[in-house]
């Protein structure tokens, strides 16, 4: 069997993730790592040469972030190479499908995007218990875990040297959905999330000051009840290096006025990047099989039979684990 | 848009959940009730009489037990028309699949086999959280719930004249898997669920030997922990009337030595029968979008693509859901 030729494109957290876990994959073989800085000791192409890879890769697994990288990256790769992407501007995601797809078709090229976790295998998680029970409300809680893009909001104040948020869920809020049969339960952003942040602050820094600009943040801290404690770059660097992350969906549905059932699907993670980095490699093998049989086009996690994601043929998925 | 036409065969707990739950399905209706008993007050085809539906019917879903209906009905029926079912003897699914898959080729029809939640959408669980976490092992509890099964070979019992029994999992071993960092947990049966029964034994019985009969059964309660509670027929109906189940997927992976990660899929059912009964449904609703496509064939849940599930429009779950 030829294994799957593997490119990654960037190598920041999640870039470094995929080039970790593709070992983990059996059937995979990375052929170079993309990227703008040059790496040493390990397979390596600067980005402006990314075109000598053409008929040496099968798949890019692209890792730049959503804000600025991947509007750019994946339609531009995406004319010459089979890609996926974890694309996560919600919002965006419809317009981004959109131009990659035409990108594809026109080249025959096969892309999946937005295939992290959320959106990704939370969405899917969504979709199907949605369509199985039609009669309910879907609840995502996100975390305990860092939130990247509110970390970089507070490192952008004045007088910050450095800084972590947690988006922690308000137990309170899930157990009550868990345990509960009201048919409809809203909630306000307040009271399904609340907000961590652990803040280096100059030395010559009003804390006072920093504190009331992160609280007041509209959208990123403003909706929400949020906690700031001042720490040292030691204690960050020795409590807060990680990235852990985690959540949880779940839907409360009913097929009679007393008839309730809960569907809830649950990640503890100990590396956001690890975890995203190995859906990525899954979503890679779909689009590898895809590809071949020139089903070219983008796709999302919606349109991939879960069997195309494995290593194992469908008979002895059957087999196993059906 | 047309809807769907449904037909529903049989009409045991499974047969009347489709009845009462397709109506929460706004893309389908209900063309006829085929049953080998007479019904009344509702549409109902006698199965003699099933052929008079061609032309009239898209799907038909299969509500017959797995011991004896399906293996026969689903061969059958699939020559005349597409069908789901939720055929569940894990060790025949291959079997099955391959008879049905030939049927439905040389016939132009579509079917969707073993579609519950086990096998059915606890599958499509295992399968994802593999692929996602290659490294780490799979471990499905079921329960609290009641076993149709377990409780039949008790009613088999000389002496016995009705029986419920619930299949409960071990918090012990469950927590263990939640929390722990073991990369290889091994549990024996009576590690992963105990047997509670409750029986309604004749005045005439002797209730030891009953209870011996029942806890010492091979391969039914022989390898649990089983509690035998006898109760009166009254206190049988008032408190174990329903059926209630549920139980969890837990993928235990894990991406280096000292980064672990948990997914964990859970189901808190008031009735087995409902909730199947609406994944049916669905995966009928898939069946009709892959046959006016002529995607004929036998297919399993990991063949179809979440998004075949929905009454949504692509584009619309890319937006509300992804």
């Amino acid at each position: 069997m030829q294994k799957i030729k593997i490119g990654i494109v960037g190598f920041g957290n999640l870039g470094k993730a995929v080039y970790k876990c593709i070992n983990n994959h059996t059937d995979m073989e990375l052929i170079s790592v993309i990227s703008r800085r040059n790496l040493y000791d390990i397979p390596f192409t600067h980005i402006d040469h990314i075109l000598n890879l053409r008929n040496k890769v099968d798949v890019m697994i692209l890792c730049g972030g959503s804000a600025t990288d991947l509007p750019l990256q994946t339609p531009e790769i995406s004319k010459y190479f089979n890609v996926v992407d974890s694309y996560d501007n919600h919002k965006n995601i419809s317009e981004h499908y959109n131009i990659v797809n035409d990108i594809c078709i026109n080249n025959n090229k096969t892309a999946v995007i937005s295939a992290g976790w959320d959106p990704g295998i939370f969405s899917i998680n969504r979709l199907y218990s949605e369509c199985i029970l039609p009669q309910g409300s879907t609840h995502t809680f996100w975390g305990s875990g860092i939130s990247q893009g509110h970390s970089d909001a507070i490192r952008r104040i004045d007088g910050v040297i450095d800084a972590r948020q947690y988006t922690v869920p308000i137990d309170k809020s899930v157990d009550s959905i868990r345990g509960g049969c009201d048919k409809n339960i809203n909630f306000t952003d307040r009271q399904m999330h609340k907000r961590i942040c652990y803040v280096v602050a100059d030395s010559n820094a009003n804390k006072d000051i920093v504190r009331d600009k992160i609280i007041n943040m509209p959208a990123y801290f403003e909706p929400y009840d949020t906690q700031v404690n001042f720490i040292s770059s030691e204690e960050l660097a020795k409590n807060h290096s990680g990235l852990p992350h985690g959540g949880t969906v779940i839907r409360s549905g009913y097929t009679d006025d007393e008839t309730n059932h809960k569907i809830e699907y649950s990640l503890k993670l100990d590396s956001n990047p690890d975890f995203t980095a190995n859906i990525l490699l899954a979503y890679a093998r779909s689009v590898s099989k895809l590809s071949i049989k020139n089903h070219f086009g983008a796709k999302t996690v919606f349109d991939i039979p879960p069997y195309l994601l494995s290593e194992k043929s469908r008979n002895d998925l059957i087999k196993e684990l059906l």
